[in-house]
């Protein structure tokens, strides 16, 4: 039996619509501490890694480690008919056989929305994702890292990151034009909007344009996003969860010349 | 000549709005007491029936009992010209001929707007509504009833409704996955969202998704739908028209071998 | 080298994307008094006028009288880049060679922007556009003048604009239905919706709706416009830019009958 339930709807419509996009089929991990994902996009350049610790839910209930495989279409769907404010319980019962069932209560309504789905067989692929220390690391709002990707998607596929200590400049040229955004760290950092740059090692990496601005759309997560940088590894792109976890997108550096001009 | 005058053209345009996609051309009948309209969908499935009273207009002359057949594409044509403040007068002059003359005022701007419309021939099919009295009577907010068909759109074309003493149940199987939505009657009646059930026999009927979920355009034109439902007979659901009348859809059961299992 | 600073980009995004859809490739003329443009649409039935005074900028610098031949497009695409309360600095470098450089900066953020446009070779036509008296000037709310476009686009192609003492009246005549709007002049004039009328001669003229409707897009630049009008003549479509330059359309008149049936 497994049995866990949000207050809000909200936090898992807001997951699921991040990465519904990138993965399509979902192994969800429930164990005793928590309820993970691990999957790879079809194209296995990028890396969606989530972790919704026990403390974010209201109720949580896992007798025994089990993995349930979900079709994240179908769980959008589902997740499409709560209300923000309507409470989700997510159950699964091992008598139940191949079913996952999503309630959404709205008790000012008097109205309960039993959704079910069916389960799928996946082959789950674990990853190790070696901890490491990162070269750079960047904290700035949601915001702001959504505005680069997208306007620097405008210009070209490939988005240049430098970072040094006095500044972060991510860069995109294209045929009609080029586009060059700085941000400097900021002062004021008591301001929701400031910018943290923590540098060990000045770094210069280029990435595709099209997947940073996917992951973007977790940007309802968090009013921050995190992002870890070191020369020659996948870059981290992380969103936490109310302090109770995280959702982590995993991206490798694409590789050309211009990569290997600094450091 | 028939001459009648709202204080406000947006009732109009909602009307018109709810029903344009299900009727194209409407005949409507002008009488001393009200503004009627009954019109068959194309493929003869449900039934629209409009009555915009007397006391629903500002001014209101009818000299004689005429009927006015307009194409609903060019209503809205020129509805959309109208802003929802402005004055709406509908005027047909036997002297003119065959077109029916819209005018929105907005005297705060100095502006008026003359709309005229062809008139159409149209085969006019009265069909008798029989009065009946139904086993249930459902009353619940526009907004939830528009959810409720939206959500089940998702899962299946066919809806499902049981009503008991306790509760109201909107049922849709599909093949990934299926909903219930559960609705029990309002303790708090005095609540705005307030949901109530009178039920004189137990229903159990199957109606198409889609239909009802077209009919839910109509939400704009009342906060509150009031749906009438008997075992074997059509649903009725009902708009309020500000007490001076109403927007009435009827709806078919859909027969198979789920309607006959209950009572 | 030129160099010019708006407080806000906001009023250049305007203005470009109020053009962009006429004109593709546009000659910024820049001297020491002003930036300007002209530029005839690609059927050659429209002339679009830019005045941008020195009042409108926060610094202005203009060595020498130069052309800077930009496509509108790259432009937008530029300016999609700023956020509205974002400077604006424009920068010609006579040593850069071929680019124009628009940089955004958002100091409360600690973040700039670099946009670098490439320039292209457009041939100049110097059109001169006589000065004259007109027989009727028109000022309105832009939205009554968008609303009036927009609605009457809904009949017809031709739009009829007659004029005398007492009112301006917009006609457009079609196959299933007609409109008429008049706008008598308003006895408060205080009011931000006034309309006023100026008539030295009465006129009847006739226009294409679909290019008066794409004027109307420049109605974010300001509250009002202003309409001047002579028989056979193109009429005039001003947005102010406050107080210092203009937006100006031109548009010739469509020949047919009707538009010799008056004085």
């Amino acid at each position: 039996m497994f049995e866990a339930k949000l207050t809000s709807a909200s936090i898992m419509k807001k997951i699921i619509d991040s990465i519904k996009e990138l993965v399509t089929d979902a192994p969800f991990d429930c164990s005793e501490q928590a309820m993970c994902l691990q999957a790879m996009d079809s194209s296995h350049v990028a890396l969606v890694s989530l972790k919704m610790e026990v403390g974010l839910f209201d109720t949580y209930r896992c007798d025994r480690t089990i993995n349930l495989g979900l079709s994240l279409a179908s769980m959008a769907k589902a997740l499409k008919c709560a209300n923000n404010e309507d409470t989700c319980e997510i159950k699964y019962d091992d008598n139940d056989g191949d079913t996952v069932t999503f309630t959404f209560c709205d008790t000012k309504r008097d109205r309960t929305q039993d959704v079910t789905v069916k389960m799928m067989d996946i082959d789950v692929e674990h990853l190790g994702i070696p901890d490491q220390d990162y070269a750079v690391v960047l904290e700035m709002p949601v915001t702001e890292f959504k505005k680069t990707c997208s306007d620097l998607f405008m210009f070209s596929e490939t988005i240049n990151i430098t970072a040094t200590k006095g500044a972060v400049v991510f860069t995109s040229k294209g045929d009609s034009g080029s586009s060059v955004i700085t941000y400097t760290p900021s002062k004021d950092v008591d301001s929701s909007e400031h910018v943290t740059l923590d540098v060990k090692e000045p770094v210069n990496v280029n990435f595709s344009t099209k997947y940073l601005l996917q992951f973007t759309k977790a940007s309802a997560l968090s009013d921050r996003v995190k992002i870890a940088l070191t020369n020659d590894t996948p870059i981290v792109i992380e969103y936490g969860l109310n302090d109770n976890g995280h959702l982590r997108f995993y991206l490798a550096p694409k590789i050309d010349d211009e990569e290997n001009n600094m450091d």
